[in-house]
């Protein structure tokens, strides 16, 4: 095979991104040099932080060029390897390109092993996914037992992974969704204590209230927005919100207005952080490390969404921001 | 003397507190018991915080109390003594009430030294209002040499010390204030680098950009509202504000709307906390040695506006919603 389908970003969206902010080129593969290698794309990761490097504002990351490949988390197998690190058959999982086949550096990319869990739990739980939810909240939550733990996005990739670990180091999660399945699954499948369906209550900041009547000591956010005005009505003194995202408003065409937190914070002596999991990286093996160890101790379980098809990556994406993915939303090619 | 006059919280102020929310009553003082001290009150300090607790919403110290005396901090001669910590004639630093003379337990209460500096100094510089600037901007702001540091309400009692401090540690100080009388005073008397007058300026966002080319690393912010949106604009990668005041927004009667703040925090992997100085109290002496130390160096100055006579107490108060007074603002007796 000597040539490979590209998704490129053919435009910036403004709002909502739709299809025809990508399309899909066929360009030629070349040959792999010293310290490269071939790769097969077996699984790739769609997330919602995506979003901001699709639009040209700094963020923390730069943003995609345009008419060149959008990248992500992606576990490829290896089909020739130019590297002592690397041999054919291999499996990585690393920063790539969204194609079918590419050379990359063998530097960045890091083994997985299918025999230990399946390759997808590489891009979720044992990937950036996972660490974004146990270094958010130690590193930032600083969770502690008897605690009362709020998350939004619980339903999420990271939010349902976040009540998980809540519970494991003992304390009450209370998990915000968007669905009475979801609020359901987050209470059978991932122990969470109370939950609060967004979409059918009409007082968010009461129904937190109810949910939480010790308030919120750990706030750990995913959303944004109008769940998050309603939460700092029940923040608890020295209490610590992780700013993980804000997908309610990363469609926004300008910054969008709520309730100040400055008076809030103030009273309250409360922080807010943002988190982003690339600013630990000296962090990523000992979370790993945890992870792997609950995970095979049964005390964490994940969800998955799993589309199939390169040509349907694009809509994957889409899908994220309506709520369509249960856990952690992956492509199969 | 067997009567005193008494300041009270008549009503509480729905928006702006007015004088008609005070009223003076005479009332009779008791006998001094064991481990008491009968006060004459010298200087009174008058504290934008003191309008969160005229209002019955739960903050961080409890409401005042209806037809019961206001409390600030107050130094105080003793007339009598019947405890062995202090003698007639020492003049103490405490938490009291309006009252012209008043009888006070003795735990509590705190010996200041005339000799070493002015009174009045002791409820700024060498009190809570010098405390409020350096262990905000050290615990939360956690300034580095070479960095810029950027003050809301900067000529205001705690921002005129946080510019000071700020040049001591090596820091770009870029102060806001509202008139250019206050700017000239930052720069020619506490050695600012920068000022800005929001009054006079159209975008404030720009303006701070102009003024810290470099980004701002640490944000203290007094004031809240539009100014801190401007902030936002420009805070650098892992910055930090310290939610000191927000004397915009404290006479809002519903909460304010302003800019998210959390997207900010995400895509600058910042921080932001509320800073209340009595959660500090452990620290509260290593400050005063170190603010001590400085002023006895002469490294920092401070400004004072002093009122006199106990019926202006109100009217100080006020007044300082108005940006009336430059540096800490005390009712003299």
């Amino acid at each position: 095979m000597n040539t490979t389908r590209t998704i490129n970003l053919k435009n910036r969206p403004t709002g909502k991104p739709e299809l025809t902010n990508f399309d899909i080129t066929t360009s030629e593969i070349p040959a792999i040099k010293q310290g490269e290698v071939l790769l097969s794309t077996k699984y790739v990761s769609v997330d919602p932080y995506l979003r901001g490097r699709m639009s040209d504002a700094p963020s923390y990351i730069p943003p995609f060029e345009l008419n060149k490949p959008i990248a992500s988390g992606i576990i490829a197998e290896v089909l020739e390897s130019n590297t002592s690190s690397f041999n054919k058959g291999d499996f990585v999982s690393g920063m790539l390109q969204w194609k079918e086949t590419q050379v990359a550096k063998a530097d960045g990319l890091m083994k997985v092993d299918p025999d230990k869990a399946p390759l997808s739990a590489y891009l979720g739980i044992l990937g950036m996914t996972g660490l974004t939810a146990y270094l958010g909240l130690t590193e930032i939550g600083k969770p502690k037992k008897g605690e009362t733990l709020l998350v939004s996005g619980a339903a999420g990739a990271v939010g349902s992974i976040v009540g998980q670990i809540g519970k494991i180091l003992g304390l009450k999660v209370v998990g915000i969704a968007g669905s009475d399945e979801k609020t359901e699954m987050l209470k059978s499948e991932f122990g969470f204590d109370e939950t609060i369906n967004y979409k059918t209550t009409e007082n968010m900041s009461e129904a937190i209230g109810k949910a939480c009547p010790d308030g919120v000591d750990v706030y750990f956010d995913n959303v944004g927005g109008e769940i998050s005005e309603a939460a700092l009505f029940n923040i608890n003194k020295f209490s610590r919100t992780v700013n993980c995202g804000a997908i309610s408003v990363y469609n926004n065409t300008k910054p969008p207005k709520s309730i100040s937190v400055q008076p809030f914070l103030v009273k309250k002596s409360s922080l807010m952080q943002g988190f982003v999991v690339f600013d630990y990286v000296d962090k990523h093996p000992e979370g790993i490390r945890q992870l792997a160890e609950w995970l095979s101790q049964d005390k964490l379980k994940y969800a998955e969404t799993i589309r199939e098809g390169f040509e349907n990556i694009p809509q994957a994406f889409l899908d994220l921001f309506e709520g369509k993915n249960k856990g952690k939303m992956v492509v199969k090619l």
